[in-house]
């Protein structure tokens, strides 16, 4: 898990990069035509007092996850206390239940997932608390209280909630610093500007993955937006230019799923407040329906909700949550947010049908059809 | 199940539909402004002498299910013979391996689907013969024997097949004998011919359904394609417009999708013997992966062909087979064969990712990567 190179800094005059080895602990410097910045990110901590406990996780890498477990199998906690509701978090949340370890998730939101619509929040709620997980959504957190350098309680403006294994999922931060010393533009969500063809200001210099920002399709904006698979794809465009190529990164769409136990969330694009924050006259529809035809065996509720520009109709984003691969289905609406379509285009989509996989009308379609009359095209 | 009014002729100059009550047995002319043909389509025979023996099947309305199910109840057949391998057919199939019935579908393909690429052929006679069904390509049926009004057995180029119950699944025929009759266009795929506003040749008379021909986006031919969404949506255009709207039906991508027991199947666009027939230059992709992260619980193999038109780069079509919800996927292909996108877009394409639904590379950006280096775009 140690690299055995670590780059300190970048010389762009000389076009050479000083690296240590970690092994011999010799400092050399490597001269470069084309240089590839891939720093990453690293866990977003809250700086509160205590944090850095023994017992305290963060998780980012694989060693994260080796010592947390380490501490699981010989401490055998009991309790354990999540700050944070995103993604890690809850996947934290589920690992922790399956241990049989008592589990209380503490959010600053009042429904997990920041990215996500509010009408998802209860579902959500609902699915941790079946599997015996505690919720506490708008807590926000103080400190730790320490005792023999482990963390013995969190206080918040909620009240103190004591644990033997406390974990923080706050999200990242990409690792810039390298590229900020070395004088490259720094975006305005924080991450290394890059532009189609992942370079940076500097055109010997490209930049791909967690440490860069992306467009996002939806908003025209830049945005962090630190998954693996958009990483993946930002290191093959910026590995093909940085040998003479000419691909391009197309931006994102804001494409995610997720699993809560049993419950599947598919999202993609921008959600209603966020539209609406961008100055758009956004509006929405919720559907709710079932995974396959309602009298074939196995059928699951699922709720779609989409939101559109009431201007120009075009579609901005939606949620898709359920069970029984629904999840699968949110694809369909990332391609269509790609394609910038319109609720008229997405109504009159020809999508599959069997009764096993969704009902005649496909919720999307349903959305779009409801949902187009409410705006201008 | 019997209509109460059925209509016997549309005279165009008149404005009159010529009707009979079937109850009292009268005839009676209703004038119309607008007139929808919404006439479907029927079970289409294969003309073998002894098809119309009691204890050989159709299935088309639920008349024609409730009869079938009649006859299981009360014979107790052992041994089905099954002539055709389309999605009524395979579904027969699995029906009646769920009653103990000895099933063996006999087909003139080499595999089951007439509309699949062959790749997919072997994992489905695969799941078939799991299942105690037993599958014969390549053979064409002459005839049926009969005894006392009931068939024994099928006579075909590969021997005769014996039974106590036969099914025939040979696909549908449009019905427009009303419309040809009336004189409106029929159309070169042999249904009523319709424009985007689903208007017939008559502009006072509006077609809809398994009755008419609809504009295949990919080819950018007229075809036959009785599927119910497809016919639900052509329903409300022509509703909307019969009643002064200005609606309009985009065309099918031919998106479909199919289960054979747990086996899933997504089909869009068009295949690749079906591209090379239109003179395109087609070029293909399989990719082979898992419908999950090959280490996630609950793994399961997954096959995507793609097909591409080698000079513009544009999808053509696909086929994806797999379990664990697959089939869901298909519509990811939909959308971007409606929106006309490149292998060099798709590539591209932001698409969810999490380990319970999908590799870091989802299936479709692999192939699309693959199958973007043979094409000129």
């Amino acid at each position: 898990m140690v690299l055995q190179h670590q780059a300190l800094a970048v010389d762009r005059v000389k076009a050479r990069v000083r690296v240590l080895d970690r092994t011999s602990g010799k400092e050399t410097d490597w001269p470069y035509d084309r240089l590839i910045v891939a720093t990453g990110a690293r866990s977003r901590k809250l700086g509160l007092a205590g944090e850095d406990s023994e017992n305290v996780f963060f998780l980012k890498g694989l060693a994260d996850g080796i010592r947390m477990r380490r501490f699981i199998d010989e401490r055998q906690p009991r309790q354990a206390v999540i700050v944070g509701a995103g993604y890690i978090a809850l996947e934290v949340a589920e690992a922790l239940r399956e241990r049989n370890v008592a589990t209380t998730v503490l959010y600053r939101g009042a429904n997990p997932y920041s990215g996500l619509e509010p009408e998802m929040g209860p579902k959500i709620v609902n699915e941790l608390e079946a599997h015996g997980v505690v919720f506490r959504g708008n807590v926000r957190p103080f400190s730790f209280t320490t005792e023999n350098g482990r963390a013995v309680k969190v206080a918040t403006d909620q009240g103190d909630f004591s644990a033997d294994l406390f974990f923080i999922g706050a999200g990242v931060q990409p690792n810039v610093e390298l590229a900020r010393e070395a004088g490259l533009t720094i975006g305005p969500a924080g991450g290394i500007a890059v532009n189609e063809r992942m370079e940076t200001s500097d055109p010997a210099i490209f930049a791909a993955g967690d440490c860069c920002e992306k467009v996002h399709r939806v908003s025209g904006r830049p945005v962090l937006s630190p998954l693996g698979d958009t990483a993946n794809k930002e290191g093959r465009v910026a590995g093909e230019n940085a040998a003479g190529g000419n691909a391009r990164f197309y931006g994102i769409v804001g494409a995610a799923c997720v699993k809560v136990f049993s419950l599947e969330i598919g999202m993609a694009g921008i959600t209603e407040a966020a539209a609406k924050k961008l100055g758009l006259a956004a509006v929405s529809q919720v559907v709710e329906a079932n995974s396959r035809v309602g009298i074939y065996p196995g059928a699951q509720p699922t709720m779609l909700k989409i939101v559109a520009d009431q201007a120009s109709g075009r579609l901005l984003g939606g949620n898709w949550i359920g069970r029984d691969g629904e999840a699968r289905k949110i694809n369909t609406l990332a391609v269509a947010l790609f394609n910038d379509m319109t609720l008229e285009q997405i109504s009159r989509l020809d999508l599959a049908y069997a009764p096993p996989f969704s009902p005649v009308w496909d919720p999307l379609l349903i959305a779009a059809n409801l949902l187009k009359r409410k705006v201008g095209k």
